[in-house]
């Protein structure tokens, strides 16, 4: 059960002009399940990704970082659930560049104006003449108005879609930003996750494209953490279709970039908050803060252990406040001069650790009270740096790992 | 249920001449069962040890490590289990050296000559004052003949008690080493298991234990993990009492240092071996053998992003032949520089993949059946070094994970 997660309103999911969605049943891994994907965006759109940092990455995710390289300027994308072409040798690349040739020859592009992607089994040859196959139909579907489909489309072991959408207003026009993500497993981005695209209308200069992805995927895709495994497949994608009537933005520090920026990232937040809340077997949605290390880096590293823990994580199923696995994970977090005198850990607003043992207040029954709350906050101080505006902090989200994991990914391919 | 371990038979535990043990039940956590046990060693024993490397680590830690600093020889150990004294602080210090004070008055000791050793849950008040109190009967229970009580007297989630004994001849005369061991959760060692010791009668110089000690940690307690969570208050001690009545070993590449080394590295891998066979919720016994990396540490890295990946683990649990998890763990286990294209993965002895993907010959019928098996070996070769005999590899020994782990760790304080 997803942790206060619904399923988005179709009609709050904003069309973003420029961009098109078409869907098909092209009977990837299961028949009668919308599973490819086909996006058509307008021409003169700007596009930047951030890619996953596994070394095993899927053969799409080697086509795509090709295909943008080649800066011929992308005009579609094709994605498919099912099967995510990774763990598949030279063949996988060679199926992978045959679905975009494939996609280029319907729309008239070249190949390398097409991105694919892949997510689902890994090591299993995907069945790119059904793909192939589907694609009239998918294009025959293409609509402004389809992104609660698209986001349905993507979906694996997902229960519910995930999307946003916001309106910021820039020299007087309306602007829309729109995305869609998937998790549910195997999520431990590393630059982005396992798939997830924002569409805007803004007319942003194409050069900035690049950073504003990247600090997009750092403010959020890259501070969640489900269960650790770092996907073969993450990638995320940022379009600007650029069909705004607004001056064209050439600088995320003006006015206009401040809040097309905090747009994006709002966007990317919420996505990336919704995969955890439907992590894989998810009953808690635990938010880790980490400050006064020495460097913010430092921070994370520790959010990250707690976050990782299955002893931690377990505590957290079944509510129980065994708070000193937590004090357990910062200690193996790696920091080898960490002095455990130093540490400050609360649950909530409850101060349950000082200077590395038991606070002389802290009462089992608080700590439990807040255990069985479906969101809690765990703050650690590091007390490494001194206070102040400028003090290093992390934040990470993640779930506690129950039983229904266990019997998700156990039971997966049968 | 454990894997392929059954309990070990009492009379199989050879006394070692110069060890006596004795427990008693101090009411620690539960009442009712053996949790304090005291250790007296003769005069002239030579002890050495390796403790956990979280920098959170427990009280009875800090105080093993200065009371070996000291360099008073060590004549006693205490031993409880039911609280692992750990993330208590300043009042953790004063508590475990006060057991520490206690015991040696009645055995005429200094205190800096015994070493205490805590297990159980963490961040709670170790209650001395019962450890105190069940001296006495820990003491007038002093015997030679009490392995098999020992190993049960330091179990915390444990199953079975672990145990194991070898017999080798040096210089005519029969030598005896015997250990114990305790897991079975927060299990992924590093510099030793949550606790172990190795005791023999041999001679070895004691300027040589430190050495043994390291090198038998470094081939059996540091190749497992069960959850990767390394414990606060990981120990292993070896211990050499001196008694047997031949030369003494002044080097351990000597025939009989290297007859004691076998014997002690046997014992050690055993135990740790025992304790994944015990690991929490485990069905399956995995053995990870990754070789061909550019450093044995690269190989290493590899087999425990493998054995930690809860993908991997939960694959194993299913009997589900979900290889493409294995290449993506190897892909996130952080060689930046790492080719795919020459990663090969074989299940026992049946070819999954070559050169990063599907093996030509692999039929999923063949991954199946090794997958059902209770022990499963998985090779790895990263095509990083030549053949040959000083190729870089790596062994690490793990478990699955199954819905049990999570029942036993959503429970354990309940």
């Amino acid at each position: 059960m997803p942790v206060n997660l619904t399923a988005p309103n179709p009609s709050t999911l904003l069309p973003v002009p420029g961009i098109e969605i078409g869907t098909a049943m092209a009977g990837i891994r299961k028949a009668g399940r919308r599973d490819l994907s086909v996006w058509r965006l307008a021409e003169g759109s700007a596009v930047a990704g951030v890619f996953t940092q596994n070394r095993f990455c899927a053969a799409p995710v080697q086509v795509c970082r090709e295909h943008l390289a080649a800066g011929h300027g992308v005009r579609a994308l094709l994605i498919n659930t099912g099967n995510a072409n990774a763990g598949t040798g030279e063949d996988g690349l060679i199926r992978a560049r045959q679905g975009c040739i494939a996609l280029a020859r319907h729309l008239d592009l070249s190949p390398e104006q097409v991105l694919p992607f892949s997510t689902g089994v890994i090591m299993e040859t995907l069945p790119v003449e059904r793909i192939e196959a589907a694609l009239p139909a998918a294009l025959a579907d293409l609509k402004s108005n389809q992104w609660a489909v698209a986001a349905e489309a993507i979906m694996t072991t997902d229960t519910l879609p995930k999307a946003a959408s916001r309106q910021i207003g820039i020299g007087g026009q309306l602007v829309t930003v729109t995305g869609i993500a998937k998790g549910a497993g195997m999520i431990r981005p590393n630059m982005a996750t396992m798939l997830g695209y924002i569409a805007t209308d803004a007319n942003l200069a194409p050069r900035l494209m690049q950073e504003l992805v990247r600090e997009a995927a750092d403010r959020s895709f890259n501070r969640i953490t489900i269960d650790g495994d770092t996907s073969t497949n993450d990638s995320f994608l940022l379009i600007a279709s650029r069909q705004a009537a607004h001056e064209e933005i050439d600088s995320l520090d003006s006015p206009a970039g401040l809040a097309l920026r905090a747009a994006v990232i709002a966007v990317a937040e919420q996505l990336a908050q919704a995969i955890v809340r439907d992590g894989e077997g998810a009953t808690k949605f635990i938010t880790l803060r980490v400050e006064g290390g020495k460097t913010k880096e430092e921070c994370r590293q520790v959010a990250y252990a707690i976050a990782h823990s299955p002893l931690v994580k377990t505590a957290f199923f079944a509510s129980d406040p065994n708070l000193g696995r937590i004090l357990a994970a910062v200690g193996y977090a790696g920091i080898a001069d960490l002095d455990q005198t130093r540490i400050e850990l609360w649950l909530d607003e409850v101060h349950v650790a000082t200077r590395g043992g038991r606070h002389p207040d802290y009462q089992e029954a608080d700590g439990q009270r807040v255990m069985k709350q479906a969101e809690i906050t765990v703050k650690v101080d590091l007390g490494r740096a001194p206070a102040g505006e400028n003090r290093p902090r992390a934040t990470v989200w993640t779930c506690d790992l129950s039983h229904d994991y266990v019997t998700i990914n156990a039971d997966y391919r049968s």
